[in-house]
């Protein structure tokens, strides 16, 4: 373990753990995870995850932390997608919304009152990871943000990892409007922008100083981190190798091999 | 007419046209480019079409612009999708080539003597308008080129113009994939690039210097004018407007408000 901060990991009131690469993988958990989430909350912490997860809903990763023996529910889970649907459901509780991504964002967003169209007129369009993808769909969302509707990505993620290996994320679709409305997004939820870990640090009652993030990207998680105001523990069990974090300017403030090190630094 | 360079229109040897909203309409000839084009031609002038469209092959483009009366047969005819394939077809003349583009594309490819594929392993992509774009073929575009493959753009057109109205194009799929791969084109074919204008010169026997680009695109005609070496006439047939105009810096050589301005301006 590296540790730059000189703060003893006991301090932090809470932990908010990323999950694709740090507490799971496509075909199940992380090793160490299952003990290292068991661990915090025997110390009494506070506990969430925060992924940038757009596929599933919080039900089918809950289930599936659970598959992995990763004591998590749904309760503890925040992802990009329901972060999604409260702020556009706290902005505008009556919207049209156009949606270019999974079912489980589709869902998500009309749970939380939001009217899903197909075409314009919308207010919201919202992009993710879709596999249904299409370009009359594209082009419907392109004319809906050009017609005055608010662009919102779900993340900006390159990849998604799967079980049968990385394939594209929420930027495929990002790019693909962004190129041709010319602007980027208006918002966009997920890591590495804070709004995801700010509304977990508010959820459970914490100061973001008081959090600290365990995370295994550093172009996701540390940016996240670093403008949401709370620590960050790099991970190398996912998308971050030895020679990345070498090459970086800004350093974590920790560094485990594993999940099991950082329990091991928490004296359990 | 403005005219900046100080040099008359019949000094020029060579003049190319631009197509769409220059001298075609999707639904007819633009008012006067017939007559034009005939007077152009009568004063012994070299004449080609220089357009982007990545939607037709040539034959489709000729029977258009015969249909609506402008005298330009198929050989007169240089497209950002010709370009392409013979770019490639140089470059390495079996490549294995996998498209995410229109019919007309994988067509002129395949007329060049290049083997399509429809997954890695290729040696090439080449992203343009595509009708049938889907998330799994987009993903093998993004794996192919994360293999080796060179990532070619037809163009990077924003929109293309149709009967009923303005739709995506090829920006949305160059858009999609960039932004997964995290890297632009590593050739873009078409105009603002100067290939389209180079090779219209070389096949006509002509100086750059020699020859006038007329077009509607301040974004598009003018940097490819610029970067070729010819000099450059604005029509405001197409999608600049008086407005635009009035906002860059960098001037056309001429302006006309249509092509029957310049008709006049020829002495004809």
């Amino acid at each position: 373990m590296t540790e730059s901060g000189g703060r003893r990991l006991t301090d932090f009131a809470a932990f908010l753990f990323d999950l694709d690469g740090t507490l799971t993988y496509p075909d199940g958990a992380v090793p160490g995870a299952p003990e290292a989430v068991r661990a915090v909350k025997g110390l009494g912490k506070k506990v969430a995850v925060v992924t940038n997860n757009s596929r599933l809903s919080r039900r089918q990763l809950a289930a599936a932390l659970r598959r992995s023996g990763v004591p998590l529910d749904e309760g503890e889970i925040l992802t990009a997608v329901t972060a999604t649907a409260r702020l556009i459901a706290g902005q505008r509780p009556d919207a049209r919304v156009l949606v270019v991504g999974s079912a489980g964002l589709r869902a998500e967003l009309a749970e939380h009152g939001l009217r899903l169209v197909e075409g314009p007129p919308a207010e919201y369009v919202v992009a993710g990871v879709d596999p249904d993808l299409s370009y009359p769909k594209l082009a419907r969302a392109v004319e809906a943000i050009l017609s005055g509707a608010a662009f919102i990505a779900v993340n900006v993620d390159r990849f998604v990892p799967t079980e049968t290996g990385r394939m594209p994320g929420a930027a495929l679709v990002v790019g693909a409007i962004q190129a041709v409305v010319g602007r980027p997004p208006d918002v966009v939820v997920g890591k590495p922008a804070p709004g995801l870990l700010l509304e977990a640090c508010r959820v459970l009652g914490v100061r973001p100083a008081d959090a600290l993030l365990v995370g295994d990207s550093l172009a996701s998680d540390l940016p996240a981190a670093r403008a949401a105001g709370t620590a960050f523990a790099l991970v190398l069990s996912g998308v971050t190798s030895g020679a990345d974090l070498a090459a970086v300017q800004d350093r974590p403030d920790y560094v485990f091999s594993t999940l099991t090190e950082l329990r091991e630094c928490l004296g359990v």
